[in-house]
């Protein structure tokens, strides 16, 4: 058993670190003002600020770009965008990356590694077409366009995934497209050009293979994003999470992802890193929260000592180094197990592991983050610290890609699997 | 022992919740709605809809018109201005209309008995001159204008008011005022006139006497708003929480409120009372909120069965009930032990009272809202629900009129006091 | 709303209290010395030491002897046995007194008022008849014997009663008894002389008509007490939780309490009340560990200041007190509704209210109670104080009379119940 | 990074499960049957049983004795005594296997691997002068004595070491001792030989270089074990944990270790390992715990489905699986840390991770073990079942080298460290 990440995952950690505190750190604040300056005057606040196209060409530049693409998948793609030496990094050695870059809201943007398009590439990636790769993928992987994912819908449960109402019809050489969804994250932007539809095309086939992913280019005739929705009180501009309604909506029968009915597959596929990033992402902005909250607890005084000092504070810190300290063990160890399965398929095991983490990352850092906010008084609510957007980016993470209780559910299969006849 | 509520309580709380049902829930969506597009499309969002004045009057002649008014200090007002008998209530009387009241984010303002303008009114009923009383609470009470309470400090740890550094200094007839204030909720509202300055002014007297309140029109030279400030995303407009300086601002020294140095003791009167009224809205509001929840869960149906019927969400729907009802009789409790206090001063058992509801409820009241928001899926954190909303007011509690830690020091405090030699 | 007692259950417990700082206290320490003397040396350590037999005279002669007697069924026995003037005490008014009481794990066998006695003699006073009560339940009044309650069985989930294996089968005038229960308390203690037995009559009647309750005195042939059984290393003596087993027990048709298959009917009258008492009991031990474990953290010093001021020490303390504060006045609500519905019969916000207090009650004394174990170090799990034994008390009462789980879901399903169509 | 274990570890772990499976488990219940019924009826019960020595020697012979010898220090004992190969394990090798010997309470003792005897023997190893060695660490690597360590004291707030009052006062070629002990696990065995006595030499000197370790063989007159301690009901034989005094004590002064004044240099270095071990102890309790918890939770029918598939009962599961393996990778970690401070001395960030653990582990393996208890419904807290005598276990360990909040206090100073200027 070793604790050391691997030399190159090791070294372009700190590379990414070390951007960061220089490029991006600087620049965070005044990004963010912007954009509130713009909301608050009715301007357009969508449009991403010339600064992050800056600082995007800068990661390129420095080979810090695309850093999650996989290495069982980049084929040719790793040597052509950013990772040196011409393969991808695995999981655990993505990891730690994901954790730097987490700590910022804007770098995943920067170093073209932001969900929803990491996981969009990833599926175009392992399961697009030679053609859907060349029109989609490359300049997703140069980060001239966005994507979105439409999966979840406001009118039904989503957490189960049978409930979708959404409907993906072939038609002759064509596919129709019609329903409703929501909480898809990236349509605010105007760089968003691609959609990944997921629909159901046969409902009488098997539970698991009856929806279908779609390709869909955002200005098809019949998609309208009817609105932006806010989480607490948060648009998440320049992305945004918007409700986007499919109103007879065609598109070629080769814009379908792997072929009809086996979304399933696509989607099992397409989570598993993906978790293990957003949680990562999660733990670095844990602890740059426990950063800023130990830092006031010291800076700030009360009753003639620091707030580090009074009462259960210096409690409350230890253990949120502690809860960092488990989870982000618990979710390296997740991405070990994934690299593990690599030739196999994936284990028990890791899907257990993949589900943990779900459960456990994002309950911590709300944790976390709430502890710093209450070191920071009623600032820590306020826009002056990252540490409000962070609370309510941690708490979506709660219901996105399933919420907590279907993943205990997933943990407990599994576990009482172990012990049934 | 007897937990039934006076006639007279139970009465003007079934008359409260009617006239809410009737006049002030079918409204509330389209007021929330119209403040959105108007703060989406850049214009003014903090006058009030036309609709809230209709409301306040309909209140009013209703008879459901500053039932905040305390029996023991409402005097003459209570006659004229709507508690019906000529008396105000007592704190136990009115805790279960607030509850009622809390439910909403509208409905305190159309019956005149929202924070911090409660506060304020009563302050200068407690401790206002005569003209001060003609010039500022008289408007108040007829619901003309609004006010704001400006104590808290960006600067400092507010927690410990000794640290305050804005300062008013007497000057001949007149008192000249400095310092940066926040969090002063209310001066986004165009009808707030009157604001309610605390700061020092003789920083060698004794801990408790250093400080003096002072009365400051808003429209004072030298008083300015700076910036509205969010909490997580939110304005909470049409009142809004502003950072306001005060530049060498001049009022005469009859806007003193009780007399220099007397800052304290208006604060102690004032907050008893207050932190009774927020934590029984916020039982509204957890109310509310687990209505909503458990209507979603019954509705909403996943793998088969409705959402209540699945793991562990019938448990957490039991432990929400558990938890308001036994918050709720905690602040009945300390209610009841305010109104004993009346004659010979507050005891001891009833300071430590308000401090445990104030570290108990919104607690309580975060995590019932916390388990709705998780019911409804994505929804919960969108403003299609008053979900987010009400954990973030809930969650502004934790801080406003002092920090959890602090109240947990009180209580502490007391309970050591017991056993020490 | 008035939350001062009555004060004839002021006076009660004034005196109960007294008479246990006076009579109690000095000699607790000794009873269980003996006890654990008696058990090191292998001697007999079920019989009850001398001295509670002189205090149980001592507290009836001073009429504080089952002050638990019900007032609406108290009937001739109230003016008999103990209380005062005639009648006794609405569960409103016992409450504070079984409080006193449970601060002690004597006192209640000392005042006549300890489960499981209280709530079989209640059953007999509401549902025995006249030579039912006469041959048990006036020397149970007296003191003079001790009952026990066989429900719960080894072989199965007794959670759900329904799932009861044991049998009481009609046989011309005589019940046959046959099955195994355990945790049947009471049963190491040669006083005691009668059980409640509980079993199926008639497997194929309707869900709630199946059981029998049956008095079964212990000296019957083919009773046997099988073991005593520990909870956490204790055995409770000098009463103790038995392994019973009965084999063709036969006793006479007579010996039914109320009739065949009305055992349900009876269970329900017997818990109400019952779990009151168990509640305020808890709520008086978490008290008392409240009380020695703030005294214990002013009283030891480390690294130079007493415990009460180290890290969140003074926190927990507060959050202690707010817990006890909160769940007693659930208990105090949960009595008051019990006495509401005396006439009608109990309203389902009583039935919840039970369950409630049952969830609530128990887990806050455990964590109240840990927290002064902890504050006492490694003495706090010695029974050099009552804690260790305390903690493991409130831990069973997780289990016994439902687990928590079940009442979790009482009381879900009367919250879900309000807005199912 | 790699979370495979070594080979060497994943060998070693695999033999002592399978002789645990083979050997122990068989007879565990009637060794803990035997030990209750001698202690019924007042027969000895503190001498091992006869098949306890039989196992020891089976597990000798097996290779699998003394697996605790850590690689650095074994020198030419690692050869003799047990571990194959002729060196000890790192860490991070030993952790699996004291997992795997953590789920009973038996098997520590039967491999020579329980506290507080590794401890001891690893202070001799690292500390101990030849002689020192050859009288007392050579038979106890030979499981023919047993040893106890004498620190805790009852009179001060042990949690701070400086508060020790007990004595070893030089006196020409002796060293006298005084003072009273409690909690020296293992006094109540005939078998244990030696103490390690730790007191104040100088109280003038500087805060650590006031103590001192001494051998004192329990024959030493003046030595009395004055009682033995229960822990919630438990003895704990046939180890016990014993209050001892020292009455003028008289010992040579070679039976000092390392030197005067030098325990602290002692106690960090006895300390790191040993809470290592003693947290993948707990994490084998906790693996058990829940083991036998979903065995029931599927084999128990309640409600017509079993106990598993009720209310919240799978997500518990689900939580409690979660909970275990962040846990056990945070003790990895630690001991991982641990190995890679050999050469330069212990870092920072491992002497956090040991307090890390040391507050993380206990507590979980609490939680963890009374949903266990839960499950199984009153049996859980009786002795049918391993799950009381092991929360009972758990629970003196958050006492135990150190309370939680001590570790707290050492996680926070290290974390605020960071920051400080």
């Amino acid at each position: 058993m070793d604790f050391a990440p691997s030399a190159r995952s090791a070294e372009l950690t700190a590379r990414v670190r070390t951007f960061m505190a220089d490029e991006i750190t600087p620049v965070e604040g005044e990004v963010h003002r912007d954009i509130a300056r713009r909301r608050e005057s009715g301007e357009d606040r969508w449009t991403p600020p010339p600064i992050l196209s800056d600082l995007k060409a800068r990661a390129r530049a420095a080979g810090l770009w695309n850093l999650f693409l996989p290495k069982e998948h980049a084929g040719r793609y790793a040597a052509d965008f950013g990772t040196d030496g011409g393969e991808g990094l695995t999981n655990i050695e993505y990891a730690p990356i994901a954790e730097a870059m987490g700590s910022s809201m804007l770098a995943p943007l920067v170093f073209n590694c932001n969900a929803p398009d990491t996981g969009n590439m990833e599926v175009l990636l392992r399961y697009g077409s030679e053609p859907q790769r060349e029109q989609w993928l490359e300049p997703l992987l140069r980060g001239e366009i966005r994507s979105a994912f439409c999966m979840t819908e406001p009118d039904v449960a989503s957490s189960d995934a049978t409930n979708m109402a959404a409907t993906a019809i072939p038609d002759g050489d064509d596919v129709i497209i019609n329903g409703t969804k929501w909480f898809s994250t990236g349509v605010g932007n105007p760089e968003c050009k691609i959609l990944i539809f997921m629909g159901v095309t046969d409902a009488t086939a098997d539970r698991h293979a009856r929806h279908t992913m779609v390709l869909v280019p955002i200005d098809t005739p019949g998609v309208t994003v009817d609105r932006m929705l806010t989480t607490m009180g948060y648009f998440d501009e320049p992305l945004g999470h918007g409700e986007v309604s499919f109103d007879d909506v065609r598109v070629p029968a080769s814009n379908v992802l792997l072929g009809p009915g086996r979304a399933f597959e696509i989607a099992q596929g397409r989570l598993g890193p993906g978790r293990v990033h957003h949680c990562m992402r999660a733990i670095g902005l844990a602890e740059r929260a426990l950063e800023l909250g130990v830092r006031r607890s010291l800076e700030r005084t009360a009753f003639g000592r620091p707030l580090a000092k009074l009462g259960g504070n210096s409690e409350r810190i230890a253990d949120a180094r502690i809860a960092i300290n488990r989870s982000r063990l618990l979710v390296l160890h997740a991405a070990w197990l994934l690299d593990q399965g690599r030739a196999e398929g994936i284990s028990a095991e890791a899907v257990s592991a993949v589900s943990e983490i779900k459960v456990e990352v994002p309950n911590m850092a709300l944790d976390v983050i709430d502890l710093a906010i209450q070191l920071h008084g009623g600032a820590g609510l306020t826009d002056d610290f990252p540490l409000a957007a962070s609370w309510v980016g941690a708490r979506a993470l709660r219901l996105a890609d399933g919420p907590d209780e279907v993943h205990r559910g997933v943990v407990a299969r599994i576990e009482l699997g172990k012990y049934r006849g």
